[in-house]
């Protein structure tokens, strides 16, 4: 798979198949007809017709809004569309920045089709003859998402609750105990967007691009069982993993693409280049002008 | 002005007042239906319908489409919607990285609303401190374009028959007295678009750009006339000088907000963060997936 075919591939979705979900005339995420369709009779907060899913006015507040759609949740886990709860909560957000206006368990996520926010870090070096080496971990083998396939040094889901920084520092600590004055060091760098259908539903994605340059001698351990291995790997190695095979998660594929692009590893004589550059950080119009009247 | 209101100011226009010009069924440009339906009057090898201009198909190889094209150039000089030609001529692009279908004088660039490309550097320095300073130009009171404004160290369009690395060292030399060897250590990070209407027609732009680590000592020294003066500014009074004034040239607000996202002097905790970040690099879906039918 090229560059632009990984990107495309994380682009992959047909908004037909779903119906807008909005809390106080804002849209916040993408349902399933069949899933809408069955929501009123899981609770009754949930007003469903032929164009939008809502909530019922008299349903006001975070905590009253947090229960239906914890009751939803539940359903998603009896009726097997999703394995279990995972005890973790994201937040549903009417956009980045604002107060929540409710939490979801972070597996009623991608059914709800809620916009969801992360950060994935590229730890890299300097070396001493002018390159760039970045840190690639090798995920778990008995991991749910994506086993085996090569990540970023840190990364991870954004909770309801911590900051971008707590979130970052919480991770490399985890992921590749990294001391928190290390990682402060961390340079936010831009982001990445893309939207996937899955089977469970749709996954619209914004990633905050950190870049962490360590020292040479530095050496990542992961230390919650989540990464196999950390090996440190020349960007033209990188590139060819990525231009060429799956060996990435899908979404890391477009990260590192993104850190190609700005150490100027990928060049504007790369085939493809434009198409690359231009469609990493935007979604398409469709889903942010869609006209929604519920 | 905000930094995003500079990103959507660069990208105010309306398709409708357009009509797509096509070379062998490709898009190259967007021509106002005033003109479009003056150019069969100007030359017979335009072929032009309510939906597209064309050209005929006896106009096969690259050097007759730019001869009708040149003869299309002279009547905008003659009827005033241009002041006269540059002597200057960019190439006409199915797509970038391909072969030219034609090549068309600079002034003319506009009214055909032909896909132009360029080069835009950002000349900074390391602080010892730890911070970055941005080499910023004043542009020059006498020209017709920007006169006085705020521009980067080195920046320019991108004429037909030089390489982009050429035209680099090229615009360099000019406009900053960088030596071919200081500036071939500038390293391509990524692009930004617009696409911009104005009174002459549609600019849709693709900046091709480039950072330039400087050594502390360096000083720039513009040779050919185009700049008054060069300063070196902290990230923080070059980030209040494009979010809160109109005193950079209109592009260059974009890509020097594109600079302040790569370096983290602008992170996620700034208001429109993602609305900036993600609408610095792509088009709107209407120029690029329009169905087009001559």
């Amino acid at each position: 798979m090229s560059f632009l075919d990984h990107i495309r591939g994380c682009n992959a979705h047909d908004l037909s198949g779903f119906r807008p979900f909005l809390i106080d005339g804002v849209r916040v995420g993408w349902i399933r007809h069949k899933l809408a369709e069955r929501l009123p009779g899981v609770d009754p907060g949930f007003v469903v017709t032929a164009k939008a899913v809502t909530l019922a006015p008299e349903i006001r507040d975070f905590e009253a809004r947090s229960a239906t759609l914890a009751h939803a949740a539940a359903y998603l886990v009896e009726s097997g569309v999703i394995r279990g709860l995972r005890g973790e909560h994201y937040p549903v957000l009417p956009r980045w920045g604002a107060e929540p206006l409710a939490r979801l368990d972070r597996a009623a996520v991608v059914p709800f089709g809620i916009d969801a926010y992360g950060l994935h870090v590229n730890g890299f070096v300097r070396m001493p003859g002018g390159g760039i080496e970045l840190w690639v971990g090798r995920r778990a083998r008995d991991r749910e998402i994506a086993p085996g396939k090569l990540d970023n040094l840190v990364a991870g889901g954004q909770p309801i609750g911590l900051t971008l920084t707590e979130n970052l520092l919480k991770e490399a600590r985890e992921e590749a105990d990294i001391a928190p004055d290390l990682a402060a060091r961390a340079v936010p760098v831009g982001i990445v967007r893309y939207c996937l259908e899955t089977p469970m539903g749709l996954k619209p994605d914004t990633m905050f691009l950190y870049d962490l340059e360590l020292p040479e001698d530095f050496i990542p351990r992961n230390t919650d069982g989540e990464v196999e291995a950390f090996e440190r790997w020349p960007l033209d190695r990188v590139a060819a993993s990525v231009d060429g095979t799956g060996d990435w998660k899908f979404n890391c594929n477009l990260v590192v693409t993104d850190f190609l692009i700005r150490h100027g590893h990928l060049t504007p004589d790369t085939p493809d280049y434009l198409d690359i550059a231009s469609s990493l950080s935007g979604w398409p119009d469709a889903l942010t002008k869609a006209e929604i009247r519920p």
